[in-house]
């Protein structure tokens, strides 16, 4: 369908019933221009922290099976209502659960991957000029119970139904007005960047940007389907769009500086320095499902050495649990745990053909005297562990070193 | 299975996580002591006018297939944390929803019919020792869209599959301590009966008893599966049996006195007085969906007749639009509507077998001054319309003079 739309409306966007009408308003008026429109939505805004809260406030480990049938409720409503708000507007409209969309899962609860779509019915239903309005973050798995996507999983199943018919771009409706080069509650000269690349998302995602999940955009990208993020509150928005890689984007050497405030350090002293002590550390988190993000071995003094490691701040208390059971395994002398720790990340795809870029970070970072605790890099991205009470000055120094707020010249190539 | 209990939990049962704590423990005790067992619940007290208020503010006469995608939801939250509280207390629980639990309805949105319930995976569960907890009120119809069974539907797929169990008996855990001979409310001496036969059910429950839905009463009936009406707040309460009649049974000439204040009553002046106009008016009302109660028509004067009818209250500017767009044809003069009646009721199964008990019932009212505006009779049940302020003082007379408040002794039925 070449005049074919797929939208994702978040939380906010959805937060009111006010906002669900002019929502409707917006969808009504593409629908007449001559649209084909899929919407996808999220529960309203505090509807899953409410229903989970309710959750935990029954039970402290809750089975995962219940938790996906409970929050999934959240997206039925704001879909029922969103549908009614069309409805209301003389808009034909649909609305459709997760398992009505055809959107098969694995049966990893609260974290389920998409298996397939069969949109049979939805290219039935557009067919009928109805708009499609589906409740994001949810499929089934091959037995039939309920499953969700996890968090920020609405997203995921825009982009996955956005596959699936073929449409040129999803658009993702936002409380925002697109991706910036840094927070602009920190950056009051943060610039919106008109283009970014699936590669700087992927990295800016899983730095701290929190305007889209990452698995939304590792979607995007295998899928190559672009992403057009902007605000569902401003008409005028022109959003950021996220592609791929191409020679005649703009290319700035940094494209952004994230934050993120929600990491924690773990060292692990005194062990023993012998072939297959981290592997025993490593696979021990991992099996318990924690995804530990930088890691560091000191050096070894008589036969023992220390092993830093760094993951989300959240699973912290988990990750000393585990240390703890295997300690006298691995032969550790003592656990520390740092929580006043940040990460600062510059992203960009220019980096690839510029040299010199981490050592400007560092070189900036030090003329402040913000200490620096540990290091990692990728192709596109430079990441510092500080310490938290310099976060907010490290992002505006960066943001205003690589000279973020000016909007680069295009930047050619190296070959 | 013998050891098999099917019961259902109304909305103030499950009410506050409180109340879905106690009810779990509720549970786990008979699950201990080796019962087989499936919950249906209701949504959580004041979910589903919650839902309904919010799609009301969106659109005038909502779409019936969103509004059960909706309000569907109320009873899945309750469902999942009801489970979870089940598991908290370390007893085997699944949650399971309409279609899971195999519900197929027709496609009569917001009042559909069970067309069957596959039992299959509740079988199978229930032999891996799981406490099944299912959300009432919904099933989906052959397109696979959710639908619903109505206000009080839960005790519809309570009984529905207490029948596809084959259960010995269906419980309906509510707020109160069973089926009474009048509302305590008005009537303090009001006693709770201890059984009640399925004809005076269905009679009381149409009649204003609001302890449980005429449909359930019906479908229990059809399939004779005794429901058992108690209390969930009281442990002791043993609660009302509603089961087939047999000559066993306690048989008062009067079970109850029933009150339904939310009436109103049509009257059509100067109707043309000739064959196939009755059937005009009451057509036309049926058409629209709207159930007339008691019908009066008077004698003729000159060619002209009044017709009078009762319906429920709500559906009384619905009536009156219909009785106006018919009324050049039928040659209409007035249309006249009373909001300020109620409908007073006796139910007895001991009715048949005795004579003079509606002629008590007019002499009773009379002594009070109460006027009788219409009169309607079954085999078990004398209705009187009369002005709504004499009400109250009318259920307390006949309560009284019917001795309602003594237990009977066996009537011996005449054969």
């Amino acid at each position: 369908m070449d005049n074919l739309i797929v939208q994702k409306y978040g939380g906010t966007s959805v937060g009111t019933l006010d906002r669900i009408k002019a929502v409707a308003e917006k969808i009504a008026r593409l629908q007449r221009s001559g649209k084909s429109i899929v919407v996808v939505v999220s529960a309203m805004a505090g509807e899953t922290d409410k229903l989970l809260a309710m959750a935990e406030k029954l039970v402290d480990k809750p089975e995962r099976r219940e938790i996906d049938l409970l929050l999934s409720s959240g997206e039925r409503i704001s879909c029922a209502l969103l549908s009614l708000a069309l409805q209301a507007l003389g808009c034909p409209a649909e609305a459709m659960t997760g398992r009505q969309i055809g959107m098969r899962t694995d049966d990893a609860h609260t974290r389920a991957r998409i298996i397939s779509i069969d949109v049979t019915k939805a290219v039935k239903k557009l067919k009928e000029n109805k708009v499609i309005v589906v409740a994001g973050f949810q499929g089934i798995n091959e037995e039939g119970d309920v499953t969700t996507l996890g968090r920020g999983g609405s997203d995921t199943s825009a982009v996955a139904l956005a596959v699936a018919l073929k449409a040129k771009q999803c658009e993702i409706l936002t409380d925002v007005d697109g991706v910036f080069t840094a927070d602009p509650n920190i950056v009051p000269e943060a610039r919106k960047l008109d283009v970014v690349s699936f590669d700087e998302m992927l990295e800016m995602a899983s730095l701290g940007a929190k305007v889209l999940q990452i698995r939304c955009v590792e979607f995007a990208k295998k899928y190559n389907m672009p992403l057009l993020v902007k605000s569902s509150f401003d008409d005028q928005s022109q959003g950021t769009l996220i592609c791929e890689e191409n020679k005649d984007m703009e290319q700035p050497i940094v494209s952004g500086v994230m934050r993120d405030d929600k990491q924690a350090k773990i060292t692990v002293k005194g062990v023993v320095d012998k072939p297959g002590i981290a592997s025993e550390i490593f696979s021990a988190l991992a099996k318990a499902g924690l995804s530990v993000d930088m890691i560091i071995q000191n050096i070894s003094e008589e036969g023992h050495t220390d092993i830093s490691f760094t993951l989300a701040s959240g699973d912290c208390d988990e990750a000393i649990a585990i240390m703890e059971a295997i300690a006298s395994k691995i032969g550790v002398q003592e656990i520390i745990s740092d929580r006043k720790i940040s990460k600062i990340s510059i992203v960009g795809a220019g980096m690839r053909s510029h040299s010199g870029v981490a050592a400007k970070m560092f070189k900036s970072l030090s003329a402040e005297k913000v200490n620096i605790l540990m290091i990692s890099t990728s192709e596109i991205k430079v990441s510092c562990i500080i310490e938290k009470k310099h976060s907010k000055l490290a992002v505006q120094k960066l943001h205003s070193v690589f000279k973020l707020d000016k909007k680069p010249r295009k930047v050619t190539q190296k070959s």
